[in-house]
């Protein structure tokens, strides 16, 4: 396994292989492990494709359903473009702006990321938004069916962001690396084209993150505040102009929105983990170092594809069965590490800064990164399901009134900060500890690993809250809305959860990230002939400076984000009552509403307002690169704040969110007064308050934080000469 | 000048005047620039004294007015007694502690500190519940009068705070330094000793900060809930039996409080610009970088008492008179630190890691610490007041509910982070460049030296709003409650202006305290014959956990007091909703409440609460100091992550609060439909839950972050050998 990878050795720089054709490399000399690693990705593809002709096949319903998902998939289908042509447009810029200061492999690197991250979210949400009709279909036949068909539908999602992620990354990094003519400069050619990738998947998931994130809750708080509060109608009623683009929110916001997220934290960990490995790595087992993330990735998407298997077979109760999907992938995967960990380092690796490490300390790394996959699901679970304390406390709190119901959920969020940042420290101090810098991305990567079968759970969520829609619209008998909403209250637990494991992987993949910006730049140095001596010491007023800035960003990003909210909202309430002013027989069922103008409002206002936030990280990077006085410690100081203070308000706003959201659940199964009480009605303002929060602020820091990183990674040779003059 | 600081020189070593005797040291020997600056605090106590007296003269109004104030003042007294058990319990066995690990002198500074921040407080509050009663009767003759009286009476505790802080820390030095039998260790044990001072003024003033909040929020809170919502009183209606214990929290929290924290800003301030001075200063003028600190406190005095002067003089609009004090006091301070610092360092003096600076170097310092006091007064006012557009907005969101003021208020808290922190930023590099590390700490000193009239302003708020209720109660001509209406409007957007200068001002001096932590740390190495080649670097997995650690203390604390609130809030309902069915006849006016009964249940609830958060972060930096794999990179990192996020979230939540409030007050005024509307109801839900924020999680981050850096440096010792042999 060891000549595995040929391309990289320097005996190699005359093979003849060279001399034939630099693609023919590709195909007779790569490493068996990543070639496992990609056929594993190839394996979960194919299992994708399977699923989905599964679920065309699957019933899809009277006309009127089908007429109803047609109205969603024309909306989520028209938002995703015109996203497309948006993001397109600043993504050519950037391309440009990448290949000029980067050259032309981290160009083509950028767009292969872009396209990809894209491609994940948009197949993804093109089975969501059929899955969904069909989940209600199965719901008039049985819940286990309509479990089914509603899992295998996110699953769809799970397999498509690990199987491209990891076909993405290996693919970009073998061919840069067989069509660089000087072999001595292969793998750095590859990593350059690989940080590319980066920025193209963080770009377009802080793009879909937040367009989406601002596109679902504006529809929904949009068609909540008339609909419901004016208007009195029920969730889903179909004499609400705003319930399709609420709808479509769903798919847009938490399916596409999500993939594009996780695959970019997936994409970047494995990207951040094979630089780390290629610069601290080294002596006879320095290649294995660059193959071990693949193959971390790789096998735990056969595990994946077993977890979903098992949850089609298993007969159990809808939240069980899920549970014991995860639980069967975790345990395959730390199964095969341990093999795989002997047989690539059988004498271990050396380690810049740590020394000597043997295979069973690199495997204790990627099972911390597993066991840190549990912690914080069961952390996550613990503040935000309505099972606990936390929630509970929330709901009785809106027996009081709006305000104390609004003060004890921003507590709970804030207390929820606590345990997993923790637990994060403990993982750093376990993983460096075991094989420095390399552990902690070793350790990333094992987390992500899992987020095929995570992504299944979490993608679920809209499915099954879709599901109900389509029932209520479509005039179904009442046990089936009663289906799909157990089906939807475990959805959205899920969903909680999902989101604290997707800002802690974020916060720990940030960390290798920064970790990459030090050794970037110590090779910047060194080029030009200068010996690096930057310590980031946080005696340097510069630093902290730079601690200051970057702690700042999460805070005015979530901030504008929150007011794209609010601003995309108040465009949706305004079509609302100009539709119910000029129609009045909607309200009375006697003319339809137009539901299209409030899709297309919402698509404009999401789109308008995701821009400012979105290139806020990057103009603050590029100031601080470029400002006179400041330099790379200022910089560096600034990627740590934002890793800091992200990571707190992340946690803080997902979980108030998710509290927020089921303490309302919980009134509504008939605690506290049940629907229609004082209490009801204060935790209402809670779970709207939460919306933004939870699903547009919260989890657009995720990507941010990376992108935060990324950018300035990828700077560096462009004010390299302007740091060492200053 | 610079041969006054007698005590210091190692020339005098056998000074014939030690062997007299070591006190008369104090009387002949101490240097002109201290003695000078001990003076201007003692005019400065005299003033306070005058204008007591002053105060105490004013008519006092009729026998229900009184029979009201006296039923404040017994509350308050109360409360502030119980307080003073309860805490110095606390403080017995932190100074027995102190004194077994650092030794007697330290253990003495603790109590004085302890103590003279105690008293700040407390006698500041017993003139504000005399003021508040005599306010409401000069309110009956016309305005300026009423804003004379009650300008006074905040004044009172502003000359308290500062002329304490000078003296206490100034008369420790002093003592400490001529009892020293050995003069080669005099400053360093005056200075061990000071750190004590730090301590115990600190401590205080957290549980001051801590308790004072709850109780303030808890009574509001809890008479807001149960009298105005459910049983539509207006506010200070006489039938609600909490109204009594609400007047009472204005003053322990926002009087009593805001002085302990003040007082401490400012000795920790001066405690932390004179070890920077005798740490980093070296060179002919090493004596002056130690007086200087003293003087820029001592001649900011002065220019306190002419703007105090100004105001009770001048004939102007309340808000321009109280603009024109503070920028009369500030012209003349920055007027005088020009001559002053030519005098002092005439020849410049050198700095560690920064070289030789020169005096005008060091007056820019100090004139950034001015500027830098408007700039903050200036942004928060931007954001808080109802003239600006962030207000505003929050009004216009609240017609449409209570979620969308509640997303509104919280975005306005997060933006408003954004421009103090870059000034703050802005400020450390500027000042850095200056005067290195000193430099930091003299613009800082110089900041704070400001605080006799900023506190002025800022305690003129609780005694307007206890005058209107007094007003109320007594069943006063409507135009006198408002009159006080108006006063108490500036009151308002004063106090949320002077908390964003409280919270920017606390998050410098704790930056100085990491310096000095880092000094510290340096020197207990050096006395044990160990090199110091600690770096704090972003690189080290060490620092990182630190700052994670660190960075959820401030999330984590104002979790803990957000609860508090809630939980004593929840004990005043009870007590209310209990007298309110137990006798019927008190909302007829027929019976009379028992509003002792509410002050001692929240008393008691509002000391039970405050044990755990204000613990907590003393428990912490303790863990990770003892922690057997952590050590003082660990800690270091603590002491940064806790002032980054404490900074961020102290200013957002103060921000949003002050918001709120006045969001409130802008629709009370008319607009958006004005009282009685919807609009108002969602309004009044903002204010409710910024009223936690900003008047106790917020203020009290202030104490907390430097708390930590306190305790930091004063386990060094105890813990310094643990650490090398790891």
């Amino acid at each position: 396994m060891k000549n595995g990878f040929h391309c990289m050795g320097k005996a190699e720089r005359f093979s003849p292989f060279h001399s034939l054709s630099p693609l023919m490399c590709t195909f007779f000399q790569v490493s068996n492990g990543l070639a496992i690693s990609l056929l594993c990705a190839i394996f979960g593809l194919l299992y994708a494709v399977y699923l989905i002709r599964w679920i065309l096949k699957s019933p899809s319903g009277n006309d009127r359903m089908r007429e109803i998902a047609e109205a969603i998939q024309l909306g989520a289908k028209a938002y995703l473009n015109r996203q497309i042509m948006s993001v397109g447009s600043i993504a050519v810029i950037i391309f440009a702006l990448v290949w000029w200061g980067r050259g032309l492999e981290s160009g083509v690197g950028f767009l292969v990321g872009a396209i990809c991250s894209l491609a994940a979210g948009y197949i993804g949400m093109n089975v969501a938004v059929r899955a969904n009709v069909r989940t209600t279909q199965a719901a008039t036949i049985s819940p286990r069916s309509a479990l089914r068909v509603a899992f295998n539908g996110g699953a769809i999602t799970g397999l498509l962001v690990v199987g491209l992620a990891l076909l993405s990354v290996g693919f970009m990094f073998l061919a840069v690396k067989c069509l660089t003519p000087d072999p001595a400069d292969a793998v750095r050619c590859a990593l350059d084209a690989l940080i590319g990738t980066a920025l193209g998947s963080s770009l377009i998931s802080v793009f879909a993150r937040l367009g989406g994130g601002i596109y679902t809750k504006a529809a929904d708080v949009g068609a909540d505040l008339v609909g419901k509060i004016e208007s009195k109608l029920d969730e889903d009623d179909p004499r609400n102009p705003a319930t399709i683009a609420d709808n479509v929110g769903d798919n847009v916001g938490d399916c596409a929105g999500m993939a594009a997220d996780v695959f970019e934290t997936y994409a970047v960990s494995l990207i951040g983990a094979i630089l780390i490995g290629s610069l601290t790595a080294s002596g006879a087992s320095a290649e294995s170092a660059l193959i071990y993330p693949f193959l971390v990735g790789g096998v735990s998407v056969i595990s994946a594809m077993v977890g979903i298997f098992f949850v089609n077979l298993i007969n159990a109760a809808p939240a069980r069965a899920l549970q014991g999907g995860v639980l069967v992938s975790t345990l395959l995967s730390a199964a095969i590490f341990w093999p795989l960990t002997q047989t690539l380092f059988p004498n271990g690796v050396a380690i810049t800064g740590k020394g000597d490490c043997s295979a069973s300390s690199i495997f204790f790394a990627s099972l911390i990164g597993l066991v840190m996959t549990y912690v914080v699901l069961l952390i996550t679970h613990y503040y935000t399901s309505t099972d606990h304390k936390p929630v509970r406390l929330i709901a009785q709190a809106s027996e009081t009134g709006h305000a104390t119901n609004i003060i004890s959920g921003l507590a709970t969020g804030l207390h929820a900060t606590a345990l997993p940042v923790a637990f994060i420290g403990i993982a750093i101090f376990l993983s460096y500890h075991f094989a420095g810098l390399y552990g902690i991305a070793v350790a990333v990567m094992a987390m992500l690993s899992m987020s095929g079968i995570i992504i299944a759970l979490d993608a679920f969520g809209p499915i099954t809250d879709n599901a109900g829609g389509i029932a209520v619209m479509a005039g179904l008998d009442k046990n089936v809305r009663e289906t799909t909403d157990d089906l939807d209250a475990i959805g959205n637990t899920m969903k909680a959860v999902t989101k604290g494991y997707a800002i802690a992987s974020a916060g720990l993949a940030a960390l290798v990230l920064f970790g990459s910006y030090v050794e970037e730049l110590k090779m910047a140095y060194e080029r030009l002939g200068k010996h690096f001596n930057l310590a980031f010491d946080l005696q340097d007023p510069n630093v902290i400076i730079g601690l200051f800035i970057g702690g700042g960003l999460p805070f005015i990003f979530s901030a504008f984000s929150m007011d794209a909210v609010g601003k995309a909202a108040g465009a949706v309430v305004k079509e609302v009552r100009r539709q119910l002013t000029a129609k009045p027989g909607i309200l009375e069922g006697r003319d339809v509403p137009d539901y299209g103008t409030c899709v297309d409002i919402v698509t404009k206002a999401a789109l308008r307002e995701m821009i400012v936030p979105a290139i806020l990280p990057v103009i603050v990077v590029i100031a601080v690169a470029w400002a006179p006085f400041f330099g790379p410690k200022v910089l560096g100081g600034v990627l740590v704040g934002t890793i800091v203070t992200g990571l707190f308000i992340g946690i803080a706003m997902t979980s108030s969110g998710g509290a927020w959201d089921n303490a309302k659940k919980f009134i509504e199964l008939g605690n506290h007064g049940g629907k229609g009480s004082h209490a009801h009605a204060a935790s209402v303002t809670g779970d709207t308050v939460g919306d933004p929060y939870k699903d547009t602020a919260g989890p657009a820091v995720n990507p941010m934080i990376k992108v935060v990183n990324i950018v300035a990674i990828l700077i560096i040779p462009v004010f390299i000469k302007l740091w060492i003059a200053n």
